[in-house]
């Protein structure tokens, strides 16, 4: 099942989409939901990001570019690190290039739903955690890491991660390809077997950290072939299975380095 | 005024801390509120943390030990990292070693709670987005940093973010102390003047990076005298304007590691 939220004119909506048609429905998307008779058609509503995340945690170079590549041995500690659910946009919106540079890098990555409360999962449960999976936009200002190694402004300005266009809940995870496609040009594509720390380790991992709570986002990493874009450009995202998530880079107006 | 969470019972309630009596109020805090006219005495309820952030913002290694040692430029890119809100605690309550390890640091720190949607704030003008301050702990695990420099999994353990014991919105926050005591012996006392990226610079920064929202909270560093402690210490937190945040540790029975 396909599930998604959208407006049209100033309402929010949250609903389920076969072909061209979206049911609405009411409730808790993780919980009890139920359709309440309303449908759209996709064309007549504005998609925004599939759900209004609780936390957002990603994963750095987490891909090889062929099996031969997968080491043999796995890292003790990965590195992770969270995104602001304040950075979530939705598909068609506009990525805001941080004034003061003029570039900023694309990721296209599989991001993980959690649906259920989850601590202490071993890996061979992990998957039942899991509500369902979107494409999301890892989108990051390299120039604004810390040269101590801190990522975090560089990943959390305003726009910097679209997710979209919906949550499907029916994907094997094992069975698709990450795609990115730059003005129409291949990028990215990879199998998601080219995980370094694959999706059962890496969730498991998390959940003796941190208690995992409905709506949290793990981006699972980009595959190879992200690179630094500008005003402009227009990326998409896409896992077939799941759909497209475009959007458009744009300059800012107003400077994080002012004041 | 003294803003608190509490229980008694199975209930969770918001309330006004004055003295020994606690009244009870419902609505939003950051918004429209009233008094319910129940109060309880504060030697009747359990303290919880005195809100659920919306996110949790930290700064690294943000105290001098004296005003001579302040630099004459600041860096251009400050070390800010988040912890997620899983990790939350209230006064109280254990903080849970990992398994693993034997010791964890504590840091206590005057933490800030935004109050309205703060984006490109002039430093002139951050304090109108504040609602007020409470004393967080951000307990870290230095031996699950990253060797890259990533904190993300050595500050994202259950219980590595005590909050409280109330959010204090009269506060002026460059008239006081950050203070903390291990088993009754000071380890932490400075003045916030001390600090390197001061608090008017530090929200002004991060408002031109992402929006700041109701619930976001700012722990604004620690000063010198934070070290490592083990299973059984008790360490209090203290800001005496705000209040005394006390928590002990204790090892953890299921390991990270594991698996």
């Amino acid at each position: 099942m396909k599930f998604t939220r959208f407006t049209q004119g100033s309402t929010v909506y949250t609903g389920v989409i076969k072909d061209s048609n979206i049911q609405e429905i009411k409730g808790d998307m993780f919980g009890e939901w139920e359709f309440t008779g309303n449908s759209f058609s996709v064309a007549d509503v504005k998609l925004l990001a599939p759900l209004e995340p609780n936390h957002i945690i990603g994963i750095g170079a987490n891909y090889v570019s062929k099996l031969e590549d997968l080491p043999s041995e796995l890292p003790e500690i990965p590195v992770f690190f969270f995104k602001p659910t304040s950075s979530v946009i939705g598909p068609e919106d506009e990525i805001i290039i941080p004034e003061g540079i003029e570039q900023v890098k694309f990721e296209s990555e599989l991001a993980i739903v959690i649906g259920k409360e989850a601590k202490n999962v071993p890996e061979s449960e992990v998957l039942d955690y899991v509500f369902g999976y979107t494409v999301g936009n890892d989108v990051t200002a390299p120039q604004f890491f810390h040269q101590d190694g801190h990522w975090t402004i560089g990943k959390s300005f305003d726009t910097f991660t679209p997710l979209g266009p919906v949550i499907e809940t029916e994907l094997d995870p094992f069975a698709v390809k990450v795609e990115a496609n730059l003005n129409g040009v291949e990028k990215q594509n990879s199998a998601t077997e080219l995980m370094i720390i694959p999706i059962r380790k890496m969730v498991s991992y998390l959940t003796k950290v941190m208690t995992l709570k409905p709506g949290d986002v793990i981006l699972t990493g980009s595959p190879l072939g992200a690179e630094l874009v500008g005003a402009g450009d227009t990326i998409e995202c896409e896992i077939k299975e799941i759909g497209t998530l475009r959007n458009t880079f744009v300059l800012a107006k107003e400077s994080v380095k002012s004041n």
